[in-house]
């Protein structure tokens, strides 16, 4: 079980059904404001230095927690059998910190992604670190963890996704393409970037152009700026 | 004095010439591989747990520190002096979390932004976890903590700058602006937004265009995908 807390992320949890809710803890303003949210959950009304204590250090709570049980892992076939038509998917390859992969959460369901496949070694746990950057996207974006990602990227180009990795080396700034279809979109860690396997399952690889004097990004802020081109072409 | 550590933000202080280094630990592997970077600095060879116990608890060390004198602030004139031509400036309203900021001036190094305008309360100092965030991107964009944002935001009027603020309640989507000239790009902090004033000096809201499920992005990333827009009209 593992502690969720912080607004957006309980409000999502407590709104998808396929949470199971253990304990719910607010404070009594909290828990006032949100009545109709927690109809029905086991709420217990706690003082916030109460739920500070059961927390982990530093935790920003806002006055909200719920004791959950991780969701199922997803399924890459699950995810790809409910893409209909157009899809991205991102591919994370041996990105470790919570932070960031909640932040790629957040952004994966802002712009609508399909699914987000991450290794399953060398990624975060299910924490509730990673729930807090994901802001609630950890209950909308199916996430996979793939034992072997290089035969899953094989499985989405089995299913007509085009690949491209995000690299330095990229023969084409992304904004060039024009990302139709089925794509999924590869990213590495800072600093490793993607490991060779990984790089030569891509169809291509794109880079983001940005300036000598400072030219790696985030590989949050990369991810996000890919979500917004490919989501860019489709807004009317 | 503020200790400053990880590769890339040591590396990048080294090199500012504008910042007094006052010591730099570093493990001994680390300085024989950074020998020339070292030359003439005040290096002192630490273990790594020597190290640790000089940082902030989990501080990401990467094996070398500096303690520096933190930056004088920018000043506004002395920005927009510098600014030739088309320019890009970010305003932050009262972004207060420090990896935030960080990762925002690493994104504006990355495109070439002319400078980061933060109000002087409730923005985040000078610190280790700042620097850490911005990767050298500390060292590179000049940081201006204004007093009073909308003055500073009426000095970028007169100097012929474009003010979009990034608000839900835009009527156009960043994409479909021209962005030429000189443009001052101002976001609010997560939840609250910009402030009234803030959005009272703006000459129009813009939106980045979102799913309704999670319609929300981290400020970091909103910022590095306006930045990317600004940039890309840019890229021959």
């Amino acid at each position: 079980m593992v502690w969720l807390y912080g607004r957006h992320p309980v409000l999502a949890a407590l709104a998808n059904s396929e949470r199971r809710i253990e304990r719910l803890l607010a404070t009594k303003e909290v828990a006032e404001r949100h009545a109709a949210e927690f109809a029905g959950k086991p709420l217990q009304i706690a003082a916030r230095e109460e739920m500070a204590q059961r927390l982990p250090a530093g935790a920003v709570h806002q006055g909200v927690a719920v004791l959950v049980a991780p969701l199922e892992d997803a399924q890459l076939e699950d995810v790809l059998a409910r893409c209909r038509g157009d899809a991205l998917i991102l591919a994370l390859d041996q990105v470790t910190d919570p932070h960031n992969v909640g932040a790629i959460l957040r952004s994966a369901a802002a712009f609508g992604a399909a699914g987000l496949l991450v290794t399953e070694r060398h990624a975060p746990a299910d924490t509730g670190v990673l729930a807090k950057a994901a802001s609630g996207g950890l209950e909308i974006v199916p996430l996979v963890r793939a034992v072997n990602l290089a035969r899953a990227l094989e499985q989405l180009k089995d299913a007509g996704f085009w690949l491209y990795g995000l690299d330095e080396r990229g023969d084409a700034a992304i904004g060039t393409l024009d990302l139709k279809g089925r794509v999924c979109l590869a990213l590495g860690a800072e600093g490793e970037g993607l490991r060779r396997l990984t790089a030569e399952k891509c169809d291509r690889l794109v880079t983001i152009p940005t300036n000598a004097a400072l030219a790696s990004l985030n590989v949050s802020n990369a991810a996000s700026i890919a979500l917004y081109e490919w989501a860019r072409r489709r807004t009317p």
